[in-house]
């Protein structure tokens, strides 16, 4: 078989066929592989590694050659109180830094000798924002007036696109003769941004069909927002909005991170929330997006969606000596079906922390989710603005980083 | 030894030990494998999964029981030409969401019948800001001056931490009796951030033994800013900063895409400049966070820094039917040593890409990776707006996603 | 008497008496005269100009030593047409910039052989929002759920504070145990943010009595938000939100201002689209406040809340040639009674645009005003936009301004 | 003469010339008499009030017909250190909303009582940022070479067009094919935004004849930025810098104002810095706006850049039961010539607090006149929080409001 990928990267390398069209007849895995060994001729460089990567054959992709693998390291138990019920979780988290696991466990410890975290999920919803343009601001505003007068109308069109979620409001945006009409769905068991899209395909048809004078300029006109870090995403939501918090007495505190509470607190206010402000940054916390990042990749979420899942704001109180700490993620957005999460590494990580999909109570999952990242998120947090206030930051970053 | 297993998970359990402590005397590998295996009894749950992932021994981390792959496709050629040469690379994303590979190959191939891309890389630094508390206003601006002052002696202190960067810059911030003193330094093939936060500790350390009158509170004061989003990363700075063009012909355009330069020009004003603008999104793009992140993961970046390193701006213009596009990215982390580019297949995938550290031209390689990543964060912006444009984005995600 | 003030004058420099208590039983203008001619000889300076200007007796301030005077000039006729009809406006400008009302006149005349400017007043209510304290996070939420759930308790307490206005939302946000109860209320012909606050403090009394376990911090916790810009206000309001466009045709545009529409477009789109989304601005415009402060100025409104009824967004299309131009201002807070626009001129002023309260058509007035600020501010966007693509900004400066 | 005035009014109604046309040959003050009487006729009202307030006739303006007052309240003393010496102020409030000067006046009360306020202006600067625009990236970034290379000329261009003012800096900023040339001048006494202009429309003349391959597209690309706030300006500066401080005994706070160091520092960082940035307003503050509206219209200042100059941070910290409070202006734009400070009232406004243009001390002016504002708003912010953290906010706008 060799002569043959060698005859193969030579046409792919003078251009007669394409790497994406290299074997698309055999099954994925084969398929990976003989692309691997074509693509290693074509540019001379050995790709076993890539290659051996596992591959997970059920998941479609294009163009595949092998993975990535990221090393998943552990913390917990992590006690969690929530309206779910009350439960200790190993927590997973996948990265390549090498102080970030043993960073967010310690701050585990200090949380399990506080008695545990208390988490909420308080809002709930994804959303696209279709883009439509109309002649001029008369024409734009009175399209407006027809979405909300035919509401019901939509509300069909939209519910039936799927049985797994439903229009919870169209909320309309308006600039001159644009129109953003931004679609909230839930979404049950998935984080419901394709599901979403997909709604909005055939809402954007309908007003087609149904209402003369605007033209749809996109399917997503950017106030989604998707991807990007945005007010209307911290203000209204996209995903699940969870707040976390832990009260550490002042002896726990004081034996575990050598720090005190006004310490603390008096950092927090000056580098979390007056730091970000002149920074002018919407994220007024110390390092959200660590945790965020380490558990999306653990457990399939979509690593592109750390940057508005990693909005937020810690708040720090000294009560009398004991610290009392919460963090808010106002758009976290999570699933446990579809994409990263039919991986198989990936589907177990959702096992360990009990975020499987259970169809008798959809919709549990992604809270499940949800919370633990909050409730992880809250330790690794808590970790760093003690080690900072303590000064020790550097000094751990010397002994267990690059 | 599922004996000893089992008697290892139950003191786990019962929190006599910690699964921390489960086999650390053993190497790496093995010490994973032993703790997986407790944590499945501990928690009743397969993790097979996770622990087939090949773990890269060389590695440390912690609390380690395994890993989750990512698949690997490639889009290519690209063409691509800066001041390093002119060169067509196969690009490597990982990535688990089911269309992107095959939209960015999409624009990959529009760029390629274009004659390939022009890239720059035009800033280069990374960035730390300790905070220091003075007694009042009066003390901070004294705090500041001292430090403009001595600024040759700082710059020995931080040049003394390191042989691979050296002190750009330090820019001081104020407010009320507050100082941030932004370091910014060349930071060689690392991406550098703990480089920069290691010669901040000596530099605080040195500042605490020779002026008396602040304290620092931190090592870091949210004005770095590392992993949030910032006006002040994307007006001043940290990592690379890199500009990417095309000129597409009105033929290719059609031929390629069906749409014309005058709709996306249209478009991308409407969404990328005005819906982000009502958005309140710092990040005026369609989707710069989903090939940056794709590539990062690939590459062994850290994926929490997609959060700043995906903010850039997206520039349309229609030049007498031809599609000019232009995508700036003003906060571009990425290095080729230290962190996760140590594992195996990461390693490889900087080397498809031709990004490997190179002792004889230190600095080649990260300039190398962030061209590659704003020549295809390009492609894939080209061929999300021509397919918005075009009205074929949900078709595309239906027939791919989930 | 001058023996007398000389006394006073001694009194008050020795501190024996405050200015302020200098002669609080007279009436207001001869009080007024009494404190001038003592700051006069304390300070040993001649303040008779600030005497000089006629000062309303009907109004009452604090320690008003007398007035200054801003020119107002005056622009017009503009033709605007609108819900409540069409009708044609000279408009008055108090300013002391030398160009602003030339500046303004010009992109007048553009808009009168245009045919006039269309406009649209969408959206109306003025907000505070106190901010109340929790214990924690449960009970933050427990307290949002309390509100929702006694809405029309609350109703009826904001509405029995005042017969010019109701509520008509309590939008809840909150951030780990601290909540912000947004509190939207019509109100009338007055801008209302007096009226709101007072119905705040009704409804905190309320909730201090009615519910158990939050304290409340702040009447205004700056999510209202009151003279400063925020995205809470450009998306969900406050004040009045109005839309305006104009199409100039194409000989029109070139005859009066030696530009094209091809060039004003793509002036927009770099400057205040890209330009202010690159200088972390929110307002995409290019001066909104000089119009808008000048009109506030001259109809009696507060000047510090320019700050945010300044923002807003240009958006300007070639169509063929033709000119066509939108601005959208989403959060214009005027009033016509109460403050300044008591006083005789500004009263005036109000008259002269047709903007008077009227009893049998309440919030007629303050529509009014919002429609014309907007007519005007297009005038004012345009002619600059026009000027700077046509190059003759600097020279407009040098012949009129310092 | 009336006959006259109602032939002219005829004329005027019915578009045969323009009220801008009305009587030019006259002085000043006569052609507005006239312009308003014949305005009266065409519009049927009565605008004596506008026409008696003293029209200034040095002052240059177009279509006058007359002014409006604004009532000029006073607080003080208040006494102000800083390195410009130790001073007392009477500072001048215009203002027409019925409680500022009583508020500001209480802050002043306590500032005084311990000891007055420390300030410093620790930036000065004006900025201009004319826009270019070059085929593509690197023709962009070989612009921002050649600028750099040629510095030294490009400041003899700058500094060639005023004797009052230097070229400071120039800060290129570039996305795609787009060039901002941020310009920094010193401005002498002026505030300096037209001097700025000017050098900068000669700037443009000297780099179009010297300099091949770009067109400016504007003299001003919005990251000036003027009239908007941005974080361009806050973090990189335009007018004055400038920080202020008190420190109140802990006697002093409770006897006049009946709260506590603790909770007006809580209250802070929920409110100002929390709710700020939850609200997404870069203003971290109370009502800065308040005082510098106030103090604009009474010195003459530009009321449109009350939006950029009210920019800025309260800083609370409790010591030990005393109040230590400190607020931070990054962006005051102020002078004491041109505009509005040669009116007369206005002008002795700028006496009465030592801030008149000295020949001998050029720059001196502005900055007393920058120092005072600050001073003054420490005194309005400080009254504000102590007054919402003893809930007295709402009674103070009951008694006095409205």
């Amino acid at each position: 078989m060799s002569e043959s990928i060698e005859s193969i990267a030579s046409d792919v390398a003078s251009g007669i066929i394409s790497l994406r069209e290299v074997g698309d007849a055999n099954g994925e895995s084969e398929t990976a592989y003989l692309r691997r060994n074509v693509l290693e001729k074509v540019v001379d460089q050995d790709l076993t590694g890539i290659g051996d990567i596992p591959f997970d054959g059920k998941f479609h992709a294009e163009n595949v050659i092998g993975g990535v693998s990221i090393p998943v390291g552990v913390v917990g138990p992590l006690p969690i109180h929530s309206d779910l019920g009350s439960r200790s979780v190993y927590v997973p988290l996948a990265t390549t830094e090498g102080s970030l696991v043993a960073s967010v466990g310690r701050g585990v410890k200090v949380i399990r000798e506080s008695g545990g975290v208390k988490v909420r999920v308080w809002r709930d919803s994804m959303t696209r924002a279709p883009l439509f343009v109309a002649t001029g601001v008369l024409e734009a505003l009175r399209f407006v007036d027809w979405v909300e007068v035919h509401i019901d109308d939509l509300r069909k069109v939209v519910d039936g696109t799927t049985k797994y979620g439903h229009l919870l409001r169209i909320l309309p945006f308006t600039a001159g003769n644009n129109v953003w009409l931004r679609v909230e769905m839930s979404t049950g068991d998935a984080m419901g941004m394709n599901m979403v899209t997909l709604a909005c395909d055939s809402l954007i048809e309908y007003l087609e069909r149904n209402y003369v004078g605007v033209r749809c300029a996109a399917v997503s006109g950017n106030l989604c927002t998707d991807k990007k870090e945005s007010a209307t995403n911290t203000l209204l939501g996209r995903g699940k909005a969870v707040s976390g918090e832990v009260l550490v007495p002042k002896d726990v505190l004081f034996r575990l991170t050598r720090t005190s509470a006004e310490l603390v607190a008096d950092l927090n206010a000056r580098k979390n929330l007056l730091g970000s402000g002149i920074a002018s940054s919407s994220k007024m916390n110390a390092h959200f997006a660590n945790i965020v990042a380490a558990m999306f990749i653990a457990t399939g979420q979509d690593p592109a969606q750390v940057v508005e899942s990693s909005s937020g704001y810690t708040w720090v109180e000294n009560r009398s000596g004991d610290l009392y700490m919460s963090i808010t993620m106002p758009c976290l957005e999570v699933g446990v079906i579809g994409g990263g999460t039919q991986l198989r590494a990936q589907h177990e990580a959702l096992g360990l922390i009990g975020a499987w999909p259970d169809s008798k109570d959809v919709g549990r999952g992604p809270r499940v989710l949800a919370e633990t990242i909050c409730a992880a998120t809250l330790a690794g947090e808590l970790n760093v603005l003690c080690a900072l206030a303590a000064g020790r930051f550097g000094e751990a970053h010397r002994a267990l980083g690059r």
